[in-house]
C-alpha cells in the first residue's frame, strides 16, 4: 500500500530491491523530525528512474537504510524550458527559484544586468531549494541551477534555435504573441527549446532593451498594465508559456 | 517636472492646490528613510481621484504638509473580480495579498475551509501588504482585505451572478475552461463579476470539492500536472483569468 508522504530526491539508483543510503541530514528529517519508523513508506526520485515508494529498513540518527518497493510514476520530464533571471532580494530569488520548479522548467541560470542590485547569488543554497521544490510539487526531476552570467555575455554564446520570450510594457498582449510565435500551430506537441527572461527589479537598461528587441530569437509579451515585481512576473510568465506552449495544455 | 519616485496611498481629498497632511509614519517614511526635501514630488493617490503629483511644502520629523500640483493618472478600477483564499503560513499569506493586488483584484476575502490551517488572520496587516502593493504596482485604487468568513457560510450566501472559478486537477485545461466560460465571445469588454477560489495547502476536503462542483456558477480550470503552492496557483490563476477576460487583453 502506498502510504507514503514524503517525498525525497536522492542520488543513488532506484529499483526493485534496491537499498538507498541516507545521508545524516536525510536520516535526522525523515526519523527526528518526521518521526518515520521501520517499514514506513517514502517516495524517492532520483532524475533517472522515475518515483519509487521504498519502506524503512534501517532507522539511525546519523544514517539510514530504504528499500526499493515499486514504481510508482514513470520517469517525467519539464518542457524544454529555460528560466533565465536577474537575482533580486534573497527572499524574493528564493521564492522565484521555488516558483519556476513548480511551474516546470528544465534550468534555472541567474542573469547579471546593468540594473541588478544584489548580493552574490548562492548557487548552492538555489540548488537546495529547487529540490526541495521538487520533492514537494511531484516532479521526478530537478532542475540545474546554472552558475550566475552576464546578460551581455549570455546573449553572445546564445543557441539561436532557443526562442527568448521576455517582457517588456510596449508588447502586444500575452496570448496573442505566444500564438504568433507558436506559429498558429499550438498544437504541436514539441514547441522547441524556449526561455523566458525576467529582468531586474529596475527593470532592463535602454542599451539592453536595444539588443533584446533586435534579437532574430526574440519574442517579446505584455504582462499586463500594472508594474509587477520580479517574482510575480516569473510565475505569470511561465503561466502564460505553459498553458500556450508547455504541458499545461 | 515629474520626477516623483515613491508612491503614497493617503485618505485625503487630492486636487490642484489641496493641501495633504502627512501622519507621523508617513513623514518618517518621507523625511526620515527617503529624505525628501521641500519641494520634492511625490505621486498620491486616494481611490477615488486618480493620480496626483504633489509637493513638499513642509518636512517635519512628526508629520508634513503635501500640496497637489497636477494628476498624472485618472482613477482606475480593477475588473470586477474577487480572490477567495484560504489563509496559509504568514509569510505566504502575505505573498498571497501581495501578489493579488498586482495582478489586480478588487476584493479580497479570506476563507476559512476544512483543512485550513493557520493562525488567526490579522486582517488589519494583510489590509496595510495590500496597500503598500498598491503603491508599488502603480493602481490607484487598494483592494479591500474582507474579514475572514468560513466557505460554506461564504457559499451559503452567494450571488449567484458571481462566477466562482477554482481549481481542480480533473478540470480541462486553463484556458479551454476559461473560453468556454465566456460563452464564446472574448471580446467582450464585460466579463461580468468573477472570484477565483484558492484552497489551502492540503486541497479542498471531499465534501467541499462536491459542494463546489454543484454549483450553478462555479467554472473549474486545472493548473497543470505539478501540485501548485497555494501562493503559486493564485498567481497562475490570476494569469489565466487576466489575460482571458481581464484588463491583460
Amino acid at each position: 500500500m502506498n502510504d507514503a508522504k514524503i517525498r525525497l530526491h536522492v542520488d543513488q539508483p532506484l529499483g526493485p530491491g534496491q537499498t538507498v543510503n541516507l545521508d545524516r541530514d536525510q536520516a535526522h528529517y525523515l526519523f527526528g523530525v518526521m518521526r518515520l519508523v521501520e517499514g514506513a513508506g517514502v517516495l524517492l526520485f532520483n532524475g533517472r528512474d522515475g518515483e519509487w515508494l521504498a519502506r524503512v529498513q534501517d532507522a539511525g540518527k546519523r544514517g539510514g537504510v530504504l528499500i526499493g518497493e515499486a514504481q510508482t510514476k514513470p520517469q517525467g520530464a519539464p518542457p524544454n524550458l529555460w528560466l533565465l533571471f536577474a537575482p533580486v532580494k534573497k527572499a524574493r530569488t528564493d521564492f522565484i527559484v521555488e516558483k519556476a520548479v513548480e511551474m516546470g522548467v528544465a534550468r534555472l541560470v541567474p542573469v547579471t544586468t546593468e540594473f541588478t542590485n544584489s548580493e552574490r547569488v548562492r548557487v548552492d543554497r538555489l540548488q537546495a531549494h529547487a529540490r526541495e521544490a521538487a520533492e514537494q510539487c511531484g516532479a521526478t526531476w530537478v532542475p540545474e541551477v546554472a552558475e550566475p552570467i552576464r546578460l551581455d555575455r549570455l546573449l553572445a554564446g546564445w543557441d539561436s534555435a532557443r526562442t527568448i520570450m521576455y517582457c517588456d510594457e510596449a508588447a502586444p498582449s500575452g496570448m496573442a504573441a505566444l500564438r504568433a510565435a507558436d506559429l498558429g500551430n499550438s498544437a504541436d506537441p514539441a514547441p522547441g527549446a524556449w526561455a523566458i527572461l525576467i529582468g531586474p527589479e529596475g527593470g532592463f537598461s535602454n542599451s539592453e532593451r536595444t539588443r533584446l528587441r533586435g534579437l532574430d530569437y526574440g519574442c517579446t509579451v505584455s504582462l499586463g498594465p500594472r508594474i509587477l515585481r520580479a517574482d510575480t512576473a516569473a510565475v505569470a510568465a511561465l503561466t502564460l508559456w505553459q498553458v500556450q506552449l508547455g504541458d499545461w495544455r
